[in-house]
């Protein structure tokens, strides 16, 4: 089958690999029918050193299941699933309590071991505890939103989560890439009564404001943290979603926090240690936050989806295939395009 | 009247200095019945750079009110109060909602502002938000443990309520210190069914056993990362109490916790970032926590002093007068002592 494949930064190819197969009894064989490229994914193509053998990309996907191991229980060839970034049995205490990236069993898609979703087709390990069944066809028009529950809107939504996000709380959302803007659904549909947006892109700005945010800045760093302080009362926000991931970026969410307030981290950490220790100790500043469990949250969000209460899919504002994968990583890296949706 | 003086690193004097009074119609003035000497006053102990004019020492009192303030409603001289050892105007937001030290008018005692509490009489800022009035008389049995609702008892429980604690969790206790042994208390009070103190001082040990610690673990670091995962069946504890402040303790408690967990920091950070940024993200762990609201927490810890469920002030193991303060620093220093009482 054909596949994306990273070799070094910048280096991005369509390849021929080996068909993938049932393993484990507990795998399941997807067809991949829409993929998405994530901003984690950039981070390997600014920094990857050059790898003789390549890594498979692609850990977010809707897939149609073409086969599965003896012991699967919940999936019928034909089902169309959502694929969760990371797999999970479903089974141990963390899948339980809903954490199911804790599950002692997870492990993570676009990597040797499982391959990527940027493909033809994917194996799935702990297929039951790992995949969603869709009530919809593959040609349905709420495909990208529905793929968003594979990874960004759930992320989104695990920001709010961890950030305390109820209604009547003022809210701010650092960054405002396709996670931020997804986090903007989130707080919006939790009952934020103000939503402030960090971020400086005009298209994603507009789009931010369609999807509730009521505030809008475009400062950096201390400025920033004024600006948001004048926005709610002096204090900063109850609730802010870190979804960048850099040192800078998490400072500004301990800045602007309100003294008892929360950030909810989830833009994947570029450094060692958390900045602002003082500031966030002597505020009484909560930092949470990590890989969500979007699996968990499937049944929460998707309703709403079917419903079209949120529309996240329209993160999704580049449509490619797979030939196209190496231009739509290009495109995002270079911000033509918030997130880039990959047609198989 | 005399007061407590530090004047640089290891040079703390008992000294004359102006009584205080009245100065805003909001003010009550005590005289000191008891003091403490807080494992925070160790700090300036360690690293203060020669000041001419010294600062004045102490946070933690309880007092009998000798003076009040035009303005004052809910005092009267006489009435033995517990003093915080911040003070809080009682009616902002912040205080409304159980944050008095964010309080807009918040102060520290202990300053030159308002002088500190290792001293005959403290002059007190908005008292009616800041004082708590004791039902007892000054030589009551109890006055120990009264006293540590100034502050280490409070603290300690701070930490065990940020850090999640409730009836079947697993609680792990970085530091044996005073602040440690009263998050022991707190998380026992609040139903924890393990409750693992990292410490190695044999007395401290044996006290926090008494208080209900169900294991011990005097490794440090990575040792005591792995020690702590034996004891919690592979996965950390699900409450992290950080009473120590220094970056080693805090990496340690990020390390001990459960996925999903939660480390409640106390100890007054000594580092301008947050260790193991990567480990805390990657489990979900989050870190909260700061100076503690003891205000709020003294009408939820009272009853179970006045009725004999907790006995916090067991941390005090040595008493001396005033002019001891100087030896009772260097007591705890040294760690001959847990704690210090001030009688006066």
């Amino acid at each position: 089958m054909r596949a994306t494949v990273m070799y070094s930064a910048g280096d991005v190819r369509i390849e021929d690999v080996p068909d993938p197969s049932i393993v484990e009894p507990t795998d399941t064989l997807i067809r991949v029918a829409r993929a998405s490229i994530c901003g984690s994914d950039l981070h390997p193509y600014h920094q990857m050193e050059r790898s003789e053998t390549g890594v498979r990309m692609g850990h977010e996907a809707v897939g149609v299941v073409e086969d599965v191991g003896d012991d699967v229980r919940t999936l019928n060839v034909g089902d169309l699933v959502v694929m969760p970034f990371a797999y999970s049995d479903g089974t141990c205490a963390f899948c339980r309590e809903g954490l199911q990236t804790a599950c002692v069993h997870v492990g993570f898609f676009g990597t040797d071991d499982v391959g990527g979703a940027q493909a033809e087709a994917v194996r799935v390990p702990y297929a039951d505890g790992t995949l969603f069944v869709l009530p919809v066809g593959e040609d349905d028009a709420l495909m990208p939103s529905l793929l968003t529950l594979s990874d960004v809107m759930g992320t989104g939504h695990h920001a709010a989560v961890v950030a305390g996000v109820s209604p009547g709380k003022s809210v701010a959302v650092v960054g405002d890439g396709a996670v931020g803007l997804c986090g903007v659904i989130a707080a919006k549909r939790l009952g934020a009564e103000q939503i402030i947006i960090l971020g400086r892109h005009e298209d994603r700005i507009a789009l931010a404001r369609e999807f509730g945010a009521t505030d809008v800045v475009s400062e950096r760093g201390e400025e920033a943290v004024g600006r948001v302080r004048e926005l709610t009362g002096g204090f900063g926000a109850h609730s802010v979603l870190e979804c960048v991931g850099y040192g800078q970026a998490v400072a500004t969410a301990i800045g602007i926090a309100r003294p008892g307030g929360a950030v909810g981290r989830v833009g994947v950490p570029q450094d060692e240690t958390i900045p602002a220790s003082l500031p966030a100790f002597f505020g009484n500043v909560t930092v949470g936050g990590g890989p969500a469990p979007v699996r968990a949250y499937v049944e929460e969000l998707l309703p709403d989806i079917l419903e079209g209460r949120i529309e996240p899919g329209r993160v999704l504002d580049r449509a490619v295939g797979l030939d196209g994968v190496p231009e739509g990583y290009r495109a995002m890296d270079d911000r033509e395009a918030i997130k880039v949706m990959v047609r198989l």
